[in-house]
């Protein structure tokens, strides 16, 4: 040691640690075995064990299979560096290492690694859309029960126009079923076999890599070998998925967490997604929705982490490689507990109507207004300055926009007839914007038919 | 003005500035028309406008496109601060504000700027679709050229086993073919019709979006009037998307950028793609190939950056979504741009075969040597650990590996025999790699095929 | 050209653009022609070039700035590269190309570029100091003059306790004050001199770096040459500045706009700082702030594409660090903006002292009751559970819980005394908070003094 | 449970895992226990609490430090749902609740969570500081005692002109130790006291926390109390730091991957920081260098992430802010271990004097024949053109550059002199680059003595 550094001979055992991935790839346990199953079947076939030997390497990686399940696979510290070691090394001891140690033959960690990785994430995605649809039913049950709560829409959180609640319920719908469509897409490009791959150049042995995509269950094969062992594509777009839809997420919390304040009051999280104050007596907090929001972040951050961990990489494996373990088992996670607490708050949330109805106000029907001139033949841009003067009357005069008299109407703009007292209906503006995707209630119900159809496997 | 701040009265110039969005928006002149001239149509359908009124509506329309076509359009500075307002005040302008007020009629600036991009977008892909096929005919036609170039293939960027150069050429073409599919999904769901949405709620003239979709030539309609004016999605798929092309590109330009080192000397860039030194005589640098990967950098930031200004805002239309227009405008072209500019590189790129061999070593060939004693029967496991011998062997007595005499290996191991020597061949190596996959020729073949059925539209 | 590529022979078009600079670096005209004078003075010291080549170098260049400043300069397309190349070439045409030919000696554009960069960026950050400092300067003598508005504090954006608006404004205040402290941390580190630093080895003439310092207002060397002309870590560093500064401005600009909804109406901006909407005659919108809040994420996507960039880059100047510039401009351009817009919205901003105090209810003092037991002896926890007891009494039975009797007090717990009806009082529960930095008027003017002595330069 | 969704009833329990922070807040305990302590002697000073009742809690606090510590603290599952409630829920079961529930009196979770979080950062990152201490350390070990190693300097990844290894230790010595100035800044910041602030609006016992502050060792107070309990800045600034750092360290890792490559040679890792293949015998690959700059992306991504969590949040504590935690403990201890790593490389590291000298080509001496008509009075970009022509004549003719005949370039330019020979000497040449900064050997030992002042602590 010339230089005076940390560590003098031999192996640094900080580097041990920093090095190995047992703690957090334990959980590819049966990946793993599977894998190697499917591998030494696939190389008994080549002749490259004989079929005893595979019969050997099969029972004993089930045994295997059984101790990480049961709890009783010991890791060995320093030695087990990764789950292929310590799968190998607990093959050898319970077959013998003659046998055990034919289970690598022409294989690499390379592509191990990769095929436990999209066993696992194709399972777990598959979960994933099976909570988002579940999600989606109870937004279309909600949407469907509760279509006659009239609300004020907002752009720029400013108040726009009425609409429905079930409206707003499906503007995230159908948000979410786009994110549904994108999921199944992703499956299909994470489903494919690494297996036969090598450490890059492929396998010397003839393997039958078609046999082991379908004992394994993959959609389709990698192309190419040094692809096959490099290529994370299929987490990068995993999380570019999981942040998008966590961003939507993000959005629909920041409604509600608004909606629920005393000030708006407009729905009411139930005890079971809300929180006190170890301080004020008197809070009940939406920490649901602001963890929901707030995962977001972490959700992005993975994204983003692991996009700059690949950038300038060369081709094929290197080790940075590893940084993708890590970041796609959190975010499946936070993405999976994400979307089962986004329903447990949809399912459980008390809406108030009553609230909801207060909070609409007559300007909100300005746009009404010009309509109404618009239907007599008065040009848009005209009638939208006509009303506008009736909104600075309201305010001047602290007179209700509804309760203007025709009179002042007249004065502001002698097409108004006594009929533009009916425009001052909410409902009837709801129903109004009957154009598909608007806010009545035929649009709404197509809309649910819409979402329901996208629920459905293509 | 209470607090001496900077700013007195009317309005802020400053403000002025930061809001309007006519300097980059313009672009989008000729889809803003397109789409003004459906929704005028199927106003005209709706009843709301004459017959007479559309046709004077399309035809001035269309003397304003002509206009923006010659550069004739003069933007009036601070009045036009978008595109929608620009065009709109030009046509009050040609055929008379009365008629030219009606164009706005039931419609939103939100929804016809959702429009513009939309349309603009889904036009631009397309030609990036192109660019992406061209690129991947020139790695196809290369792959197929060269194919008996062999060359050392890396991990960890350590000579790890013989390659074809067209290996690592399909291995980047793959990776730009799963682009090329991805792009595909991405355009079909940008391609969707905002139009009808109105502000929030929907349209209250019961406007056919349907016929205004087929007119636009969109592939679907937006189902939810509130998600058609805010949903960005279509932005930020593209800016994900192309995110993580540039990063492929990134790792491609990193590899040619080694390559091209003098100390490897694999390839040589032509001089159109190279530049000099203002201060050293003899310098000749990949600057296309450095801008590729730095782009990398740009079209991550444009994502990363986007994605934040989402995150965590209140539903429907508000102002920070301006924020989506330039980022797509310069990502549409950085990724376009890229793409030529890496065709560009690969077409003219110069191969020394020679360089590339030389670089070959026979420790390359150390599993070759454990695969010889598989296919002996012995457990690969042990037969990995007598190469390791031999490697150790080789660099303790400076014997090349290959050139080590037979009592020296069989004094190693004894199960070695005479046909050992046949194991020191590069080229049998790259041809032993023949499952599917893998280096052999007849593997790289199939794969050519693969890629080049990949091109074809679904 | 040999595989059907894009382009063939000579010089490609696309690359011409995609490699040039000129049409952003342009602006750095100025910062390039000085750091030439210093460069052309202190080679005249080293005696490399004449006293007399020197004046006309200088005198040269000065003509040629002042075509920049006039707008007479003529880029030459496909010629001017950048704004160095531009500049000499100019020169050359002035004073002849044998003087102009020894103003680059023994310089590299390496050098050149990395300090007109840094003196423009030093001048601009001082600038944005300047800006920051007078938003403070607002924020101080609003939090002065408003000090007896007393609204509800928001935890969760659930009420929590009535504060002083002074205490919310100075809340961001300090914030933005530690904001200022930083970049004058970061204009330190970018006010530099790389000149003398060559292409990475140094500069062979002993040229005076310590000259060109002082006459370029540096305040130090970079100490090594190949750090010299590839650190790039003082534009990181202000876009980690900026796009935290920017996050601050978010959150600020996210309370002023559900501050100034319907349901809150704490505050009104400004009508030079909103707009309407196109089609609903009655919106008022707060364009501003969501801007500023929108334009967060484009200051966040430049530091994460630039940090993109420069990511496992080897060592000294790649061209990849070109990527460094534009962000720059854009960043500091969008964050000189927005403090100004912001101080423009904080300056004209109309606060509503009704709406804030109306919004206080008697559960906000719900600790206040716990307190007051606590004063009694009562331990917290217990207190905490007591005051828990009487808001759940005044929600059943709809009785403010200012209003419930004493002898229902009473009943919850006997500890309560009649002068629980003191607790009650807004302002009184402001003014207990009077611990430092806390609520209460002493507290808050306080915080005031704190704040304008950060202003001061250090 | 009207709509059918997930969870029925009472608590769900997803919802307590994905609430609670227990699992990793609880390293936290000993900075919660001394802010409590410390907390509790103030509330006795002022009158709060009894002498004898601090002494109980504070004998209690240690009971349940020393639990910890010897891990026989028993976490209750459910009840336990952060740091803050095990250790009051312990302190009770201890001392009786009585006196227990008094500890909490005028605190909130607020401000002690970001108490916790403040005292540990700032011990960990003095941490930091020492370890980066030691790695410049060794950093100027070696840049002295390998002064006389010569190598190529690279500038775009091809040869330029030749450098001193130890100029290249420095190159990223001095980027180290400016990371080294920039932490120390951050820890003053991040080293404040926030102990009083309440929930949001103060303490109402008018508690001294400047006496806090001086016993838990704070360098200042956090000024405003609802910005002292949601402010995160601290933990953003030192994920800016270290994102920033790791960047550092990917380039670092870069250039010695690439000179640990067969193709340069340069370096040689030690076998501690090297890893094997489980597939192929040769192979000695540099993981440690992989993992350093892999671990760049993970660093960025917390850093990325946690802006995003933070965007556009409504001021004071939100419980997205629980989202700081897990970012900040993983963040130290990836840049802990990277440090410390990055030291043990380079402290074992091997260089290659030979292989270095060997790539050294006469064409990087391109420059000094330059310059060498430079100082016989020909204009630069004269010599500069005039030396490309040697280079060309060299490459044409195959005859390397120094080997030239001198008729060879006199027909070149005739003012080269018999003298030009002396160019050829790369010696001559690092040690003509004397300016500041430079190659040469007295501006490398001032660079040094630079770097070692830096060290010392302000």
């Amino acid at each position: 040691m010339l230089w005076g550094g940390r560590f003098t001979g031999g192996l640094d055992p900080l580097m041990v640690r920093y090095n190995e991935s047992i703690n957090f790839d334990r959980v590819l346990y049966k990946q793993d075995i599977l894998g190697s199953i499917a591998f030494a079947r696939a190389n008994a076939k080549a002749g490259i064990i004989s079929g005893q030997e595979f019969d050997q390497i099969e029972k004993g990686l089930l045994q295997v299979q059984k101790e990480w399940e049961t709890d009783a696979f010991v890791i060995v510290p320093g030695v087990d560096e990764d789950i292929h070691t310590a799968n190998e090394r607990r093959l050898g001891e319970i077959i013998g290492k003659h046998v055990a140690g034919k289970l690598h033959t022409g294989r690499s960690r390379n592509e191990q690694v990769v095929c436990d990785m999209r066993m696992w994430l194709r399972d777990e995605l598959r979960t994933i859309e099976r909570h988002l649809v579940h999600l989606l039913t109870v937004v279309a049950a909600r949407a469907e029960r509760e279509m006659d709560l009239i609300m004020p829409g907002y752009t720029h959180l400013q108040r726009a126009q009425p609409i429905r609640w079930s409206h707003w319920l499906l503007s995230y719908g159908l948000v979410f079923a786009a994110d549904l469509q994108r999921l199944r897409e992703v499956i299909r490009r994470v489903n494919r076999n690494p297996l036969g791959c090598g450490a890059l150049a492929g396998n010397p042995f003839g393997i039958d890599r078609e046999m082991m995509r379908r004992e394994l269950e993959f959609d389709d094969l990698l192309w190419n070998s040094m692809g096959g062992v490099a290529d994370r594509d299929f987490v990068t777009e995993t999380l570019q998925w999981g942040a998008m839809l966590m961003q939507h997420v993000s959005r629909w919390a920041e409604d509600l967490i608004i909606y629920s304040t005393a000030e708006f009051g407009f729905v009411r999280l139930d005890d079971a997604y809300s929180t006190g104050s170890s301080l004020m007596p008197q809070k009940k907090n939406p920490d649901s929705l602001e963890l929901l929001r707030g995962k977001s972040g972490r959700a992005f951050g993975q994204m983003a982490g692991f996009m700059m961990t690949q950038k300038g990489l060369a081709s094929t494996y290197n080790k940075d490689l590893q940084e993708s373990v890590e970041p796609m088992l959190d975010h499946v996670k936070t993405v999976a507990d994400s979307i089962q607490i986004a329903n447990g708050v949809l399912s459980t949330l008390k809406t108030n109507g009553d609230r909801m109805r207060a909070a609409l106000d007559p300007f909100m029907l300005a746009t009404d207004v010009a309509d109404y001139l618009v239907r007599k033949g008065v040009p848009f841009r005209e009638t939208h300055h006509i009303s506008g003067r009736c909104v600075a009357k309201s305010e001047e005069s602290g007179i209700p926009m509804n309760e203007l008299s025709f009179e002042q109407l007249k004065a502001i703009d002698d097409r108004f007839d006594e009929d533009v007292a009916q425009v001052f209906d909410y409902d009837a503006s709801v129903e109004r914007r009957s154009a598909k995707g608007g806010t009545s209630k035929s649009s709404v119900v197509e809309q649910i038919k819409v979402l329901r159809d996208m629920l459905k496997e293509a």
